[in-house]
């Protein structure tokens, strides 16, 4: 029987806390913070889509051959969402209802913490036991996820961002931003674990035109959640995007239309899908969770 | 005829040129930040050392596959030194004679280079096009580099150099920041030339052993000019270190007895090199401009 996303979920988890250093070791403080930011009740959406997509293109055994990038692409999601937190980039106190790592810390932990993370991501990849059997294919996969948090990715999505506090944002730079800063690492995450799962390139770019319109729908659902999403259910005041003059989907487009873009990025996910059987059902679960979360 | 240093020099600027995105490019404003630390006068020390090694243990063809692994050790290095610059760390306004990444641009800005770098030094080391011929050694060379730059390297070594701020090193605390925060690097570049040049167990384990020594004289060479150095030399004013109440070799020993160590350290690391013939000869002569340097 297939296995259930919960029981990925807690994969990921147990992995997780396998692959950080334990906090007694030295050095200390940088340790705790680093767990403090993982283990801090997200929902492993992105290793969850890495995994589903392993499965999809190479069965269980795909999946075990994608597990280290899969937790790999939450260390670098993690290591962004602190260094974005932090009182030079949106100034955030809290995250997911409990103080960012540089208000639990402080600054330079947090940023020590972030830099951790993103080395720590490239090093399990590089480690995989499994990666001796077929070390090129590690490579194309780091340099997937490289890319997709390089300038050209998620960094460069970031420094978009905060420009756009201050200067109207075209619908195309918006389209951008959410390209960039959240799409390009969820299209990696599906991509690199295609890829370790041994998947045939026509299976990969398939999965690649699945995850590109799930990467955008994902921040266009995270800016309608952000003016009628509940702040229990969110962690966070909703609003908070809007007030701050930060660019939103639902600013430019409406809340109606802003829907209407994701049910249709959605339906488009599915269609690239068509050529998969039952082996991709749970990234279709997955697709259908990002897009009708509450929080 | 064998190259000279001052070759090397030229060529990893010009590869870092190629190797790192131009400004004109999107996004700009971080791209230049890159750019404008990346070539900000660097002496290249650890790019040289890589490529030495790679020349001791396998020539020229070894030299030409250590070169983006040369380069991308100066990224670290670049990023660490933007990070290590920020007001919630060392707070410096000036390197170089320049003012430092965030001062010239804004610590936002600072932040997502320095990420970016690191980032980049993964994705230049895991594309090489000459890792083709052995992706399992690109693999082994870049996990000696994460290693080198995580929590067991120079982010531990930072972590360590804030927190004896506040209080009291002992010698073993401070020998053990000196090898993480600066040993750590130098070991990698030096062991990641020798490794993906090709060399034997045997050369790559005499590189280390030259390495380690070399790495912690460099910091204690370091200490000495931060008291005893000249200001136009250095581009910063010296005894900054002395002054914030950091710990240095200098304070803990006294000016004689780290100019000793220095020069038992310089003689341990050129007794490593016993069984290597000329083909070591840069190796040496760096060896001995890093003792001996005055800036």
């Amino acid at each position: 029987m297939d296995p259930t996303l919960d029981e990925f979920k807690s994969l990921v988890d147990l992995s997780l806390d396998r692959y950080l250093p334990k906090e007694p070791a030295w050095p200390e403080r940088v340790h705790a913070a680093m767990r403090y930011s993982i283990f801090a009740g997200g929902k492993r959406i992105r290793p969850l889509l890495c995994l589903a997509a392993a499965h999809a293109a190479g069965g269980a055994a795909g999946r075990e051959r994608a597990l280290s990038f899969a937790c790999a692409v939450e260390l670098i999601h993690t290591f962004s969402l602190i260094h974005d937190d932090l009182p030079s980039m949106d100034d955030d106190d809290l995250r997911r209802g409990r103080p960012t790592c540089h208000k639990a810390f402080d600054e330079a932990t947090a940023i020590l913490a972030g830099d951790a993370l993103q080395t720590l991501a490239f090093e399990i990849i590089a480690t995989d036991p499994a990666g001796i059997e077929n070390p090129a294919l590690v490579l194309e996969a780091l340099t997937v996820l490289a890319r997709a948090c390089g300038t050209a990715g998620l960094i460069g999505g970031q420094m978009d961002d905060l420009k756009y506090e201050g200067i109207p944002a075209t619908p195309a730079d918006l389209e951008r931003i959410h390209r960039t800063k959240t799409g390009a690492l969820i299209v990696a995450t599906v991509v690199g674990g295609g890829l370790l799962a041994g998947g045939t390139p026509d299976r990969v770019t398939a999965l690649r035109a699945f995850a590109e319109p799930i990467g955008l729908a994902f921040q266009i659902v995270d800016d309608i959640l952000d003016v009628s999403g509940d702040a229990a259910a969110l962690g966070k005041t909703p609003g908070k995007d809007a007030k701050s003059g930060k660019a939103t989907w639902v600013a430019l487009h409406g809340l109606e239309a802003s829907k209407q873009r994701a049910a249709d990025l959605h339906a488009q996910a599915l269609e690239a899908l068509h050529s998969f059987g039952s082996e991709a059902s749970l990234l279709r679960d997955l697709a259908s969770r990002i897009i009708h979360r509450v929080s």
